[in-house]
């Protein structure tokens, strides 16, 4: 390889109590597989005098800056607050795949979709044809994917690959096995290009 | 306006127990506005001898092409199943703003994502810096942007623009009246483009 590739380390990552720690961590791994890791805090700000809103903004436009800077994305899809992966990450996962690059993505929690969205909703019911909807009438996908069919498809259609694996809650965001499982797969495939 | 724009249609309208019919009232407001509204379901798909898992990729692959095919977005980002908007939705925002297409949004809930995630996660607590976090030590974003900063920023950046409203339960995910105010701007914004 010449040149390292740069991978955007997409994922609630940034919530944890010590990001630049968490960031870091992910780096050197990515530098273990011969990456180069890009974590969204990596913009250096000028942030003086602006308002929280604006501060907000400037963060946006910072991401999708270095995402622009990538070959590869490997984000972090755990479900966060709800049955789903964080929608900052969705967001990105989108905008990356625009821009042709193709989506690793890893989860540490293994049991499926549909399961944790009937847990999260509670009751459900059985539509006339079959589908399932929760006490809002609002259905539940259950194509037997990781996550909505969006975050799935980017993922398979891009030429990334998905990695599970189950830990203890307290480890939920930070345990890194399935991430580096995505660092193997990527070199791999960065070795041996398909086209 | 010479040939109508085309509007893609995101979000979790699609789960709705009659989205077919979702989309048809959609779609009437948009030839209202002279815009041709182009919903999730539109494409049509051979699914004869797939199974669920490949009709999801198929979904997603469709949805990627639609997108590609219009020239703004209006996406509901209504929070769904947690203080955000729904992932699918979130993801087709980031697709289409790496596209370069405007995001107009809208959201029949009012309260700010700070106040929905704190009630969403219950107990939180200060951080030494000031930032607040849930018990799972996990940030609460307080930018005082409607919900998580890439999604605020894509409709700020991209030169959409956001409606709110606040209704019924009954009606979270079907009141219209901040989807035509989109409509609105948008049609004004075609009108006079800014560049």
């Amino acid at each position: 390889m010449g040149m390292a590739h740069r991978v955007y380390l997409a994922g609630p990552d940034v919530f944890l109590a010590n990001p630049q720690q968490a960031g870091e961590l992910k780096k050197r791994l990515c530098a273990t597989y011969g990456f180069e890791g890009v974590f969204p805090l990596d913009a250096e700000l000028k942030t003086a005098g602006l308002d929280l809103r604006e501060i907000g903004l400037r963060i946006s436009a910072a991401n999708e800056h270095l995402i622009q800077t990538c070959q590869l994305v490997i984000a972090q899809i755990t479900p966060f607050r709800g049955p789903s992966a964080d929608v900052g990450t969705a967001y990105e996962m989108g905008y990356a795949r625009a821009l042709g690059l193709p989506i690793y993505a890893y989860t540490n929690v293994e049991e499926d979709f549909l399961a944790r969205t009937r847990d999260f909703v509670g009751a459900t019911h059985a539509r006339a044809g079959g589908a399932i909807e929760d006490t809002d009438g609002l259905e539940l996908e259950s194509f037997r994917l990781v996550d909505n069919l969006m975050l799935a498809g980017a993922i398979e259609l891009s030429g990334g690959c998905l990695s599970s694996t189950a830990t203890t809650p307290a480890n939920r965001y930070t345990q890194l096995s399935a991430f580096e499982q995505c660092l193997r797969v990527a070199r791999e495939a960065m070795r041996s290009p398909r086209s």
